[in-house]
């Protein structure tokens, strides 16, 4: 552990694992010469800064994306694929290990199957929700014949191998997909591509049709193509099956439920789809 | 199901539920008169695209987040974690049950308590590893102490209310709050702050330190803060923990296995950090 040193010993402590075969284009900490600000009194290391205008771009990307369930057909470009497939890969992965695995779904035969697990499990669904089945059944909930791509996505097998952050918590593998996931989702955004995320299903049934082998588990079903409009709020909030908490419902400070007064005072305005002053939108309880 | 309706039906089938109430300021979808251009032969719908600037940033977000534990100590002033924490929120979650609850840990004491239990993790990970123990130590694992700030996520009590999406895959809750962590991850990036997510720890010890009731979870530590660089490539790869797979290896065509012709053609040139034609850097095995 180095958590006492500054940050001059960085680079040299590092070196001490790797120092003969790491060429200097790819050194990870910029050396104390060339780095003369003090990042830590304000502002981004020199060289790493994002414009504002870059910086909004990604809290736009945020704010906009939604879980689509209406789809306009059409097609995804092939390049465009391999970039959300890309941005995927370029997710976080705990130990660096890449659990995921992304299944096009091209064969319509197979979409056909896909899709008809996801409608057994819809019913099922229904009836495990009591009273709000019936209002359950009236939502779309995905939209996998209508999107002009289908993507599966799994868990790689063989993960027991991986232990690093992963002995006490061993979901950190799905975790990592998730976040693989997240930028596909913000990357589809941002080409103007609607994405929906499809997890009801059984995941036997759907590793099955998709030829998975022991240990690998089915985690999406992904769809991904035009749509003809994002939904200005998650269509669940619009739907009224829930809203959206306020932020100071979530945030706790030093121990769970215990307010963070430093929230107030600085919050942002609440962003398109957070509760808001409109009562006859966003002012009622979850039903 | 309306999977088969074009989309001029949506509003209406949107509408049949919750008619009465859902202001004109908020309507889901355009209906077919407002969005004249088919989606479907190209392009995102009108008003929604981003320009080829706005998507470079989300995509250099994507490429130059890094999983960090070299911090630079100073401070984020609360508005910036304000963004940071709204950024999380706007995560997608299944059943839009926003599972997740982050806890700031402002008390030195407690955030020593906490990095004490990582420590003690750091070692039994160790012994597990087996073989690579020795090498495992040798890494910096964490930054908890160096970092302005230390954000703890938990998966929040009393989710077995929700099946939405769960039935089958309970574990969708986690999925949700490894998407909103994503969020934060990338805007961190885009303040120019770096993000440590830390998983090595027991999450009971840890659930007791911050209060957490029955049925909540620990699932993560978050270092945020100011940085003196961020490393150019993922700092296990640089230290030859493990090598980012070639695109290729993740992704199938129809069935697992089944190699994906169509991506060979088109793949973007491999982003910084991904296998290269340095064998210097990137051509050996994972040791």
């Amino acid at each position: 552990m180095s958590g006492h040193r500054d940050h001059r010993d960085l680079s040299r402590d590092a070196h001490a694992v790797t120092a003969p075969a790491i060429p200097p284009a790819i050194a990870a900490i910029p050396s104390a010469d060339a780095s003369p600000v003090d990042a830590a009194q304000g502002g981004p290391p020199p060289g790493t800064a994002f414009s504002p205008q870059e910086r909004e771009a990604v809290y736009r990307a945020i704010r906009e994306r939604r879980d689509m369930r209406h789809f306009a057909g059409g097609q995804v470009a092939p390049e465009v694929l391999a970039r959300l497939l890309q941005a995927a890969h370029l997710g976080p992965s705990v130990g660096f290990m890449q659990p995921w695995r992304f299944i096009r779904v091209a064969d319509p035969a197979l979409r056909e199957r896909l899709h008809a697990c996801v409608e057994a499990e819809r019913r099922c669904t229904a009836e495990a929700l009591g009273e709000r089945g019936g209002e359950f059944l009236r939502l779309k909930v995905e939209g996998l014949r209508d999107a002009a791509e289908c993507i599966a996505v799994a868990l790689a097998d063989g993960r027991e191998a991986h232990v690093f952050g992963r002995r006490t918590l061993p979901q950190m593998d799905l975790a990592s997909v998730a976040c693989a996931i997240e930028n596909l989702w913000l990357a589809a955004r941002a080409e103007g591509l609607g994405m929906g995320w499809v997890s009801m299903f059984d995941p036997v049934a759907v590793g099955d049709l998709l030829g998975l082998p022991p240990g690998a588990e089915a985690v999406a079903l992904l769809s991904i193509g035009p749509v003809h409009g994002f939904y200005e709020e998650p269509m669940l909030q619009r739907e009224r099956w829930a809203r959206r908490a306020p932020l100071e419902a979530v945030v706790f400070d030093n121990a769970w439920g215990q307010p963070a007064p430093w929230l107030g005072g600085v919050l942002p305005e609440p962003p398109l789809g957070a509760a808001g002053p409109n009562p006859g939108a966003n002012g009622e309880a979850d039903r």
